[in-house]
């Protein structure tokens, strides 16, 4: 990624957020940005050619898979080039000056309200709720001004708009983090690139999972993961993600594809990148 | 089911929800129900014998898995006894003498204003707004007396609180079904159970969900389902949930069981139930 000079990342979310984060800390604080309503909105960007790039969430290690992501990148002819893991730390912010003790409203995102169950009920009389976006509930706290609320939302929010850390770590789990996926529309394959992702569908009989698996399994490929999507208008028929250890460039994994070709109705390469740190 | 009279089921929602819908699909107009507010809740209800019965939705062809029940399903000590699927109808609901050229604001649950999107596109002077349940909608327009909004939810919903259907057939796909399953303290087989529920986990290395697998291919089982989870604590290893057509009384099933207990650090049988008709 060294060469390319400050491209533009389209993501989802408000200025602030966990994914402007995780643009960061892959692309270096640099990177120019493009916050976007919708996880559609950031598939569109790239597509259109408005932003070289986008940065989608695809799992959290505990809420799981972003299936609207998965669904976007079978619609879409976007390639993964690149992919980062963050540690998502949930802080309690306000508006400087205001205390804990003045707080009864707390707003953040469905899934970050959830993370911090812990903390809701050892401050019983505090209100969760649900907001649009982390990111977006500390701009409308100071937006708003108001002094009976706080978020939850990332550090970088907390400085973006000015506002006041109250509390650290609110997440009931220290192991929380979020894998991303940077997206582009040429294919770019770095010499470093260890990690190929793939999406394919196979009748449903007896041992047909089992034979795509064998593929791999005969050839010592290590799975790194494996989701199941439902395909839609076939109720109870699934595409499956699968993310293998591997370089397109390697004859091993350039045959363990072209065998998984000759058994299955439908695969795509989705990306072959360099994964990210853990 | 037929021989018990009149069990309570617990499920999570207001009355009218799609949950309770299903519950009389599953076990007839007669039977009692329990809403809940939360699916913590309702697994909470079976456990200490509150209820003898939960119904969880865990899976729509649309929408994906429904994690949190998933993940209590490991939680708590509960048994599948059964299983329905529902066809889901998303409705635009208002009070009686509403019209469409009235609404301004429609509410619902946020994955069913997501699954009507090209209602939205073509009603461009409607502002979606997120609620925390479908049924919950239609009780807060009538409790507010809300003429200028609607909320999308279902049929039994509209006459449960003697609403009226302003539209049918909101949703994008009419391929739409929610699998829910049915809980129960004590595990009850019965002869007409054909699937089986596992939970299993395996180390990380090349070949091994190969081997989990190979138990059932190589006896020719067939599997319906296999979805991936996090561990928690555990960041990027998985849990794995998998059905798989048998009943626990069969040798197959059994042998199958006990190879691939053999193999895996953990495994738990989830129950064994019949499935429910497509």
């Amino acid at each position: 990624m060294a060469r390319m000079a400050y491209p533009t990342v389209a993501f989802q979310g408000e200025r602030g957020s966990f994914s402007e984060e995780a643009t960061y800390k892959l692309l270096g604080r640099r990177t120019r940005v493009l916050p976007c309503e919708t996880f559609a909105g950031i598939f569109e960007s790239v597509a259109s050619g408005k932003t070289r790039f986008c940065l989608a969430p695809i799992e959290n290690t505990l809420a799981g898979s972003v299936h609207e992501n998965y669904d976007l990148l079978l619609k879409h002819d976007l390639h993964i080039v690149g992919e980062v893991n963050l540690h998502i730390v949930h802080n309690l912010i306000a508006l400087p000056g205001v205390k804990l003790r003045d707080v009864r409203q707390v707003y953040s995102h469905p899934v970050a309200l959830a993370q911090c169950g812990r903390f809701f009920s050892e401050h019983s009389n505090l209100q969760k709720v649900p907001y649009y976006d982390t990111a977006g509930s500390v701009k409308m706290l100071i937006e708003r001004k108001l002094r009976d609320a706080a978020a939850i939302a990332s550090g970088t929010a907390a400085s973006f708009y000015r506002a006041k850390i109250l509390k650290l770590h609110l997440e009931d789990h220290r192991e929380n983090y979020t894998r991303f996926l940077l997206l582009s529309k040429k294919p770019t394959v770095s010499q470093r690139a260890d990690k190929i992702s793939i999406v394919f569908s196979t009748r449903n009989q007896p041992g047909s999972l089992f034979r795509c698996l064998s593929v791999f399994a005969l050839r010592d490929v290590n799975l790194a993961k494996l989701e199941s999507r439902p395909l839609r208008g076939k109720p109870w028929e699934y595409f499956f993600y699968l993310d293998f250890v591997g370089n397109v460039k390697d004859e091993r994994s350039r045959k363990a594809l072209d065998h998984l070709g000759e058994i299955v109705d439908f695969c795509r390469v989705l990306g072959c990148y360099e994964s990210g740190k853990r």
